[in-house]
C-alpha cells in the first residue's frame, strides 16, 4: 500500500488547513497512513517530520510494519508520550502559537484534557476537518482488489450458510459454521457480529445470531462479513426455509426490486441521498416505506462503516473510486423482515457491483 | 440481573456528585444499567426519571430489554434525541442551570460539540466522575457466577487448542478451531482478537493467530476468551511444542512463580500496584523484568478490559467482588516469549483462582 504516499499528501494539506500537525488517533487512520495494525498508537504528522508513538507490547511490531515515520516506544503510552514529545519539541524561534489538529470524531473529552494538560502554552489543540476519512473515501486500486477479494470470500461463504440453515438448527450454530469456514479460509476475523435472524427475529434489522433455533417455515436474514489484510466485506441475503405464501413473496421481491434501483442510481455525480431516494420512493409505491427504518447503506473499507452514509438528505457526491454497501430492507415488526445488500465501487461510469451472489429468493 | 437497584443507586448518587443528571453513552455501561445490548444508544439517568434513546433499527430490541426506562426510538439518532428531550424539558421553573455528566473518558469532543449545540442555554455539561466503572468494579454473586461460567467454558476449549497445535499447522488454523468450538458451546463471541503466537512471534506480546505454521520447536503463547451472556473470559497459557531446552524451562518456571506470587498478594486492602510489584520483584531477581513489557492484569466483566488496571504504582485498593486477570509475561526480543494468565475473583479473605487449568508446562 502507498503509505508513503498518503502520508505525504496529507502533509500538504496541513497548511491549507490552518494546521501545524495533525495528531492521529483513530486506529484505522493510522493502519491507512503507516500500516500499523496494533491496537495502541499515535501518529503526529508535522509539515516535515512524522512520529510514531506506541508502548512497549507493540515494539517488535511497530518497527516492522510502521512506514515512513520516527517509532518512538513509551512505557507512558501513545498519547502521553505525544504531547511529551510537542513539549520536547516547541518551537521556541517562533511567536506563533502551534495549531494542532486532533480528530474531534474519535478523541474523547478526557484524552483532550490529558493531552491539553502536558501541552506546552504555546500549543492550540483544534478540532480537525476529516482529512483522512475524506482520502479513505476514494479507494485506490490497490484496496479495490483488497476489497474485492473479501468480497468474493464472503460470497463462497455464503454457500456454508446455505448448507448449515436447517429448521431446528439455532441460528448460533449457522454463524459457527461460517466463523469456522472464514478463519479456514485465512479470513483474520469477522467484520461484525455474525447476523443470522430467522423467523420472527428476522424483524430486527440487527437480530445476531442467538440461541434460537431456525423456524420450519420463514424468512432468515444472513448478514455477514470478513476481513481478509484489514479490509471489510459485508453482504446480506435473506433466504425462506419452506414454501413462502404471497405476503412473504410480494416484500421479498419489493425489496430486490428497491435495491436494484438504488443500484441503478449509482454512479459519479450523484449524490448519495439520491440513491436512499431511489429505493425508498420504489418501497413508497406499495406502503412499505414505513417499515425501511434504517438508511441504504454506507462505505465500507478499513472499517466495516466509513463514510459516506448512504441516507437520506445526505449531500456527499459519489465519485469514482467509492465503495459502499445498497442495503434496503423491510422490517414488519412481529411478523418477518427482508434484506438484500451487496457491495458496489463507485465506476467512471456507474458502478460495478463487486457481490456476484444471486438474488433470486432462495427457498430452502 | 439487578437492574433497577443499579439505576436507583445511581440516581442517588447523582447528587452528591453535583450533577443532577446523567448521560450514559458507553455501551457496556448502558448494558450494566438497563440491560439493553444493542450498538446504539443513549441513556438519560435523572433524580426522578429514566429515559433510553435508541434509532428505528433497535425498536422491538429496546422495548424487549431495557429495564427501568421510558423508551424513546427517534430517527435522529440516540444523542441528538437525549439533547432534544433535554431541550424539552427544561427546568423552567429553576433559576439554577442544569448540570449534565457526560462520559468523558468515553464521548467524543465532536459528541460533546454536538450535544452543546442542541442544549438549552440552562445546561451545563460536565465531564462526570467513573460513577458506573467504580460501581462495576466490585461484581455481586450473579455476576461472579456469569463469569465464572464464561472461565469454565474458556477453560474447556483449552482442550481443542492443545488438540489442533502441530507443527505446521497455521496460528490461524487452531485459532478457527477454538473459535469454532466457543460458538457451538453457545459463546456469543470471542472476548477479543484469539492470540495464537508461536516460535519467535511468541515474544510478541500481541501476536494475534497469523497464517505462520507452528514451528517444529519451540513456545506457543495461547491467549484468549469467551463471551457468554455479555461476560468476557480471559486466559493464557503457554505450551511448547518439542522438548524445550534449559534456558525455555528457566524462563518458563520464572514466569510460572511470578504469576504465582502475584495471586498470592491478591487481597482485599492489598493496592494493585502491590500486585505488579509481587510479579515483578519475583522476575528481578533473575534480571528477567525488564522483559516484563506490560502490566500485570486488569479488571474483566462486561469488557474484556475494565477497571481496576493491575499495574506498577496504581493506588486502587481490591476489595471483594473484583475480578481480575494476573498476566505476567516474558518478551525475549526474536527469541521467544512465555505469558501464563489467569482470572480471580477477591474474596472477604484472599482470592479465588477462576481458571482450573493446570499451570505446569505442557510439552506437545
Amino acid at each position: 500500500m502507498d503509505h508513503k504516499g498518503r502520508l505525504r499528501r496529507l502533509q500538504e494539506s496541513l497548511h491549507r488547513n490552518r494546521l501545524d500537525a495533525l495528531l492521529v488517533t483513530h486506529l484505522p487512520n493510522i493502519r491507512y497512513l503507516c500500516g500499523f495494525t496494533g491496537s495502541a498508537g499515535a501518529l503526529l504528522v508535522l509539515d516535515k517530520k512524522r512520529v510514531f508513538f506506541t508502548d512497549g507490547r507493540y515494539r517488535t511490531q511497530a518497527h516492522a510494519e510502521v512506514q515512513g515515520c520516527t517509532v518512538i516506544v513509551s512505557k507512558k503510552g501513545a498519547l502521553v508520550a505525544c504531547a511529551e514529545w510537542l513539549r520536547a519539541h516547541r518551537k521556541s524561534s517562533s511567536r506563533m502559537r502551534r495549531r494542532v489538529g486532533i480528530e474531534g470524531e474519535h478523541i474523547t473529552v478526557a484524552e483532550r484534557s490529558r493531552l491539553s494538560s502536558i501541552l506546552p502554552g504555546d500549543s492550540l489543540l483544534r478540532p480537525a476537518p476529516a482529512l483522512i476519512e475524506r482520502s479513505r473515501m476514494l479507494k485506490d486500486a490497490e484496496e479495490i482488489e483488497q476489497i474485492r477479494k473479501a468480497v468474493l470470500l464472503g460470497a463462497d461463504l455464503f454457500d456454508v450458510i446455505l448448507k448449515a440453515i436447517r429448521p431446528g438448527v439455532k441460528e448460533s450454530e449457522v454463524a459457527a459454521e461460517l466463523e469456522y469456514a472464514a478463519r479456514k479460509a485465512a479470513a483474520e476475523g469477522m467484520s461484525f457480529p455474525t447476523i443470522i435472524a430467522g423467523g420472527t427475529r428476522s424483524s430486527l434489522p440487527h437480530g445476531r445470531a442467538s440461541d434460537a433455533p431456525i423456524p420450519g417455515s420463514g424468512f432468515v436474514v444472513c448478514d455477514f462479513g470478513v476481513i481478509l489484510a484489514g479490509y471489510c466485506s459485508d453482504m446480506t441475503r435473506t433466504v425462506f426455509v419452506g414454501r413462502p405464501a404471497g405476503e412473504a413473496r410480494r416484500v421479498y421481491e419489493a425489496v430486490r426490486r428497491a435495491q436494484q434501483a438504488a443500484i441503478e442510481a449509482v454512479r459519479p455525480g450523484v449524490t448519495v441521498g439520491e440513491v436512499d431516494e431511489a429505493a425508498r420512493k420504489l418501497l413508497k409505491k406499495i406502503n412499505l416505506d414505513r417499515y425501511f427504518t434504517h438508511s441504504t447503506g454506507h462505505g465500507v473499507g478499513l472499517e466495516i462503516h466509513e463514510p459516506p452514509r448512504i441516507a437520506a438528505g445526505q449531500a456527499e457526491v459519489l465519485r469514482p473510486g467509492m465503495v459502499i454497501t445498497v442495503e434496503p430492507g423491510v422490517y414488519i415488526p412481529g411478523k418477518f423482515g427482508v434484506r438484500i445488500e451487496d457491495m458496489v465501487v463507485v465506476t467512471e461510469r456507474g458502478c460495478q457491483v463487486l457481490t456476484p451472489t444471486s438474488k433470486t429468493l432462495i427457498a430452502l
